[in-house]
């Protein structure tokens, strides 16, 4: 069933509202997690709105933060988050990353001490407003992946984004987990009763682990075997370590509790493609590669060759337009949670 | 049959002046090819010699290049190499992060007109010696990759290098293609005779290609599958498109041609976590990650959990020791290059 994006926001504001949050920023938070679900992102949208609530009603996250630059140079910055929703610190540092590139070219702003902030593409997608380049780095907020040849769990599915602008062709957005699949995937085959393909999910022993039932006696794949594993270790070292936020065995899976701390890291890399030469002629230089791919031969029974973030932006069109599809399921717990809330429910069309 | 370090560098260096290579350059070339042979990469080091020397004889490389920043701001730079051999485009473009990352705490250069330049962790490391932190990202100089679904080799295998410093645990060095082979792989297992592993290669319908006999007929795979083929996209767009550089279908195979200027594209970012608090903190805490890595669980049949890196720092301490490995065939090939040019052959222990 779908909703519209505006109704969607305000019901989100709405409940964030009610719990405490002060209105400015439950009216940013709200556009962001929207904004997630307009581009198809909908495993880090309005879905994690009960979970945020509970964590806000437990006081886990801090509805008063002081989101405050702690180191600072001119082609850097380190952000402390305060214990915030991660929307409002990796906002900041975006912002932060942006203003900096304007006179440095480019500048790296990482977060420390910040939470769950929904989808990568998101915050990188930031700059391209400024016609510049984003690249996200962050530490996930559960640990899925053992180290290459290892049993225990001590990475997360660390994701990268980057979105490049590209004129005409609209932007090239990578998003992705250094994990084959993500975990989300698996608990979808779980709920169809389907099998996984191999290269998901290995078990204990290292053999193929195809039943999605099983998949808590197992770990996720990183792409390209050790290749994805040593991604997945650079990223947290660069979004988590070199911030002072949490990495490895420090990481509080926010899933199984609602109180402590997560010190959540992310990074954000902004560069200005103004500082390189002529920003029109890179944008008609990125739209030329994406003309080139898409009109090259493909293989029997494919339909298109596809650019990263093709679908998103895509997506994003069409979700304005038609509204956005909401699971009947999750249209159900969004209204149990406005009943408990005493606030209105998520407005149909 | 293994050879010293200092020699190997000599050989090398006494190559380039003989075709006509000043001498300082010739020294700075040959130090960095040896320490590609010094740390295993083998496949970047003094095996490239013949080649290098080749395109130099047919012009293809300028021995006078006025090597220079085209465009600078407090956190970036672009150096055009005026068609220098890569490796000193490279050096000097890490060398510029590495003194603008001083001031700036991060800074991003990048190349154009450079040519191929050795293995990506070669440059990755440079900062090391600073304690800072060096990531690399390079256009290819053959493409053998199509887009995710397509036939059309628009895209080559984009290595990501990155280096950490890991105080005690020694420094993270991941330096991995794009794909899931590196091509080199695929002609070691024709050479050997042997077939290659489900995942290397597919062939023009998309299925499994493990003759490796038949190479031609296909492709290599991206890491991932498309996200992989997103990655290779992303760094060509930043280390070629964004600086000027050749990148998609103006890629020129430097294999199949010795004179037409490749104009490659190269980056290099480097981070100063003095920048982002106590460096010496910083260096714990990642050797912190790497123990707690390296002592956890293990697979049956594993023998130790292994970083990104280890076995390249472990080469460079063992090869320095006890000589550099080099076959038997390659130093014949060097032998008839030396007869050539009527320099001294390279001088076994």
């Amino acid at each position: 069933m779908p909703v519209r994006l505006e109704p969607l926001q305000d019901f989100i504001a709405a409940a964030f509202v009610k719990v405490g949050m002060p209105n400015a920023d439950a009216a940013t938070v709200a556009a962001l997690m929207a904004q997630a679900d307009l581009q198809g992102s909908d495993g880090h949208g309005v879905i994690r709105l009960p979970m945020y609530v509970r964590r806000i009603k437990a006081g886990g996250l801090n509805l008063r933060p002081n989101i405050r630059v702690v180191h600072e140079k001119p082609g850097m910055a380190v952000i402390d988050g305060d214990n915030a929703i991660g929307h409002l610190v990796v906002r900041r540092a975006a912002a932060l990353a942006i203003e900096k590139a304007k006179t440095s070219g480019a500048a790296w702003v990482g977060t420390r001490a910040s939470n769950h902030a929904g989808p990568a593409s998101l915050y990188a997608r930031m700059p391209l407003a400024h016609d510049m380049i984003g690249l996200y780095f962050a530490v996930g907020n559960a640990n899925h992946l053992p180290p290459w040849g290892g049993l225990d769990m001590l990475l997360s599915t660390n994701p990268i984004a980057c979105a490049i602008p590209g004129g005409d062709e609209g932007p090239v957005v990578l998003d992705m987990a250094t994990t084959v699949a993500a975990y989300g995937k698996v608990k979808a085959k779980a709920a169809k009763g389907e099998p996984m393909p191999e290269g998901w999910m290995i078990d204990r022993e290292g053999k193929p682990l195809t039943d999605p039932r099983r998949a808590e006696e197992g770990f996720l794949l990183p792409i390209g075997g050790y290749k994805g594993y040593g991604l997945a270790l650079i990223v947290g070292l660069l979004a988590g370590t070199l911030n002072g936020a949490a990495m490895g065995k420090d990481v509080v899976d926010f899933n199984k509790d609602d109180v402590t701390r997560t010190n959540t890291g992310q990074a954000i890399l902004v560069i200005d493609p103004g500082a390189f030469g002529d920003k029109a002629a890179f944008k008609a230089a990125v739209a030329r590669v994406a003309r080139d791919l898409r009109s090259s031969a493909r293989m029997p029974n494919v339909e298109r060759i596809r650019l990263p973030g093709e679908n998103s932006n895509a997506l994003r069109e069409r979700y304005a337009r038609e509204g956005i599809p909401v699971a009947t399921s999750l249209l159900k717990t969004l209204d149990e949670l406005a009943a408990t809330l005493s606030i209105a429910p998520l407005a149909r069309p």
